[in-house]
């Protein structure tokens, strides 16, 4: 039986996302990003669709490459203003069962022991349906606002995350035995202090002593994701941990290299391929007819702002592409910083030489990932070549237009997958993670967040409490 | 015309507040707190009684005083387990369209870059509804998990503060002008680059050189909340930023005092009585009529956990209660960390020595402020009594049932003062603050948060941004 295929729509509590200048386009609904309105109405239509999860991009600071000012970011929109995306989750959680919500959060810039409180309340809230995009760091303008005057090198970036997983994992995995919450009206017990136990952590970088805030919730460890990662390093890292990893990439030929170098990751790091799903990011622009699907392409490539999908570019490459004339090859911007990001589009289409202008154009409708135009039957075609050719499990669905993108694919493509046999047509029970995997709440026992051990300073908290004798009046 | 009486609840996201013991009662609901269902039901019934806000009080770390450990709190289940204020705020907010969400928020674990988006996202989402109660710190515990090693002294723990502050005012304030965002669809300028100021602050504690990542939300500044404070300083600090100051007092004439002093504070600091709302705290306990008023008192006090109470005693004061025989006379309690909280227990009933076990069971429910029984009229009567004897605004609420308490005071005691002409029948339109005081959105423009003055060494972004030629394509 061909696999079926998943969707998670990616979305940005920000003016705008991955489509600069589409904010200009009068069907746009993605002005009211404040409001909680767009998310419950988000929220319900992707449940509808069968989505996997909403995943939230986020940055920390103004996109201030292109140059050298955050000037053109502010004034196309680029992803700022941009709100903080975990206030959406208990909103969008309470409108919906099933949907589960990806939250990218950088790790730098906050203690673990607050994080893991922030975490296990929105798994909590949610019923376990939350999930942790693992980013090390944003911007150099969020590391300069946010204290980190010498951010890390790369190498010790990857340290510094290896041991903030190691202080959430012991606290949200070994801080409190399952048993541990007894709720005993009649005994006096809400917890069992017995149960309860100092992690000790002792670090490089943290020093956690304590216990963990919170009582287990419904999957403890939040869904872990991340993204494939453009290092050696930061893919050793994604294998390591993530359950679910994303990529993008302009085309087949890429997107099953990048697939291959996963699955060579998570063997090095002695995982299955089947212990993580696996999205890569894609725009489709669907209509009843192949025509009708052409003419709303055009028209929204009409609206891509080329000086913001520059500053996109600069942001995530590092140029500064304000110094480069837009007919400059993009093969000739000299700078090693952006050469993976860059290396993208000449595979995409080989024989073509790509200008900045013309890559701007590119990545300013559907970002790093490829544009799916078609008819329903169209789409789907593309979409089960991809899949059947790659070897991912879905796609990331970015947006063109706030929420008419998304609303044609739950009401267009999802039908006819779902007609085809490859697409879910309701959820299964459970957590998050129950329903991606159907192998329990937790994560599996031979999860490297599984084989923490509490630190050997910890002191044990008596065995047998004390009940006084006045303990109940 | 006799004014009128304001209530706020005071709620805690954990397995229980100021009523330890509590829990154990069959008809009590806050078993629930994990879930969602349980704050929806609060919001809507604290909107039906016209409430100005629930305040929702908050620790970083296991009360472990009592004893030198976690284990009694945790076997009390005394404000642990503990789970996230903020996330509540969305969720409430959208069941309700006027009620307040103060948070309490110690700013010495997060940057203050971080947490102003946190905020304003919150006052965005619900539509300018939020608080902020300002704590500059919490336990040795939290200090201990969250890597202050060495707390600061209290003198320099308000120097931060100020500054805090004065970051946090500079990016909600001073950082994007009203009109900064445009959303021009012509014109195709979302915001205009010359009215976003970077905020350049470089003081002894922060350096934020950049912008604000968010669009003005309703409010700005969310509504500003503090405790009147048990030291000079803290008060002077309340006094000189909180626009609503919680206090608590076992008598009329506790409080009265208490009152008199926030007065003087205000005065000093320039500002005027009406400048602020003050709420005392209390529990209400009332029924149709007195006698089951009294036995429900009687009722409720058998499930007060004497324990629990010491381990709550001991967090508040820093004092180990575990050490003292609960018939020790507390004023022998020999030290200086408590000598205030408990000098309150001496003024509620002058002539009465307490000792340990009575202070422990007058805190366990209630708190620090008095318990009011009887019937929706004699409840009435005492309330006027109180609010008229000593220059208060109303009342912040405590529970001893979850949420039958609440449920009892909006179903007997709000209509009972409603009759009187005592209490407000409806909400004003606009923000939290409008509601409040009536004059607008933002902060006065005396309060010292609109006195902020950017940095000089802030780069101007440039006055007329360019438009490249292929800005559309």
């Amino acid at each position: 039986m061909a696999r079926r295929i998943r969707f998670t729509a990616f979305q940005m509590n920000a003016a705008s996302h991955q489509a600069p200048g589409l904010w200009r386009h009068e069907r746009d609904g993605s002005q009211r990003y404040a409001q909680a309105g767009h998310w419950l109405e988000l929220a319900r239509l992707l449940e509808r669709g069968c989505f996997d999860a909403v995943l939230f991009a986020d940055v920390l600071g103004a996109n201030d490459v292109y140059a050298g000012s955050p000037e053109a970011a502010l004034r196309h929109g680029v992803q700022i203003p941009v709100n903080d995306p975990l206030a959406l989750v208990p909103l969008m959680a309470q409108a919906t069962r099933h949907l589960g919500f990806g939250v990218t959060c950088a790790l730098a810039y906050e203690h673990p022991y607050l994080f893991a409180r922030r975490m296990s309340t929105l798994d909590h809230l949610s019923q376990g349906r939350v999930g942790w995009n693992i980013a090390t760091r944003c911007f150099d303008s969020a590391d300069r606002n946010l204290g980190l005057a010498r951010p890390p090198a790369p190498e010790e970036r990857f340290e510094l995350a290896e041991e903030y997983l190691e202080v959430v994992y012991k606290l949200w995995e070994a801080s409190w035995e399952d048993d541990a919450v007894r709720r005993d009206r009649q005994g006096g017990v809400y917890t069992d202090p017995a149960k309860v136990h100092a992690i000790g952590h002792r670090g490089r970088y943290f020093d956690v002593p304590g216990i963990h805030l919170c009582e287990p919730s419904p999957q403890r460890t939040p869904l872990l994701l991340a993204q494939a990662g453009t290092s050696p390093r930061a893919a050793r890292f994604a294998a390591q941990h993530a359950e679910g990893i994303f990529l993008s990439g302009p085309s087949i030929a890429v997107v099953r290299r990048l697939v291959e170098q996963v699955r060579q990751c998570l063997s090095a790091a002695g995982r299955a391929r089947e212990d993580v799903l696996i999205y890569t990011q894609a725009l489709i622009i669907t209509a009843p007819t192949s025509a009708e699907a052409q003419a709303k392409h055009m028209e929204l490539l009409r609206h891509v702002d080329v000086e913001g999908a520059l500053a996109l570019l600069s942001g995530w490459t590092g140029i500064d592409f304000s110094r480069h004339p837009r007919n400059t090859p993009i093969e000739q911007v000299d700078t090693n910083a952006g050469r993976t990001a860059l290396a993208a589009f000449s595979h995409a289409e080989p024989a073509r030489r790509w200008t900045v202008g013309e890559a701007a154009r590119f990545i300013g409708l559907g970002g790093r990932g490829p544009v799916i135009v078609g008819s329903p039957q169209q789409v789907a075609d593309q979409l089960q070549q991809w899949a059947d050719s790659t070897g991912i499990d879905g796609f990331n669905l970015s947006y063109a237009l706030a929420h008419e993108t998304m609303q044609d694919v739950v009401d267009l493509v999802v039908p006819e997958l779902q007609q085809r046999g490859r697409y879910a047509t309701g959820y299964a029970e459970g957590t998050l993670r129950d329903k991606l995997f159907g192998r329990g709440p937790r994560l599996p026992a031979s999860h490297i967040g599984r084989q923490v051990k509490l630190g050997q300073t910890a002191p044990e908290l008596p065995v047998s409490p004390r009940t006084g004798a006045e303990n109940t009046v």
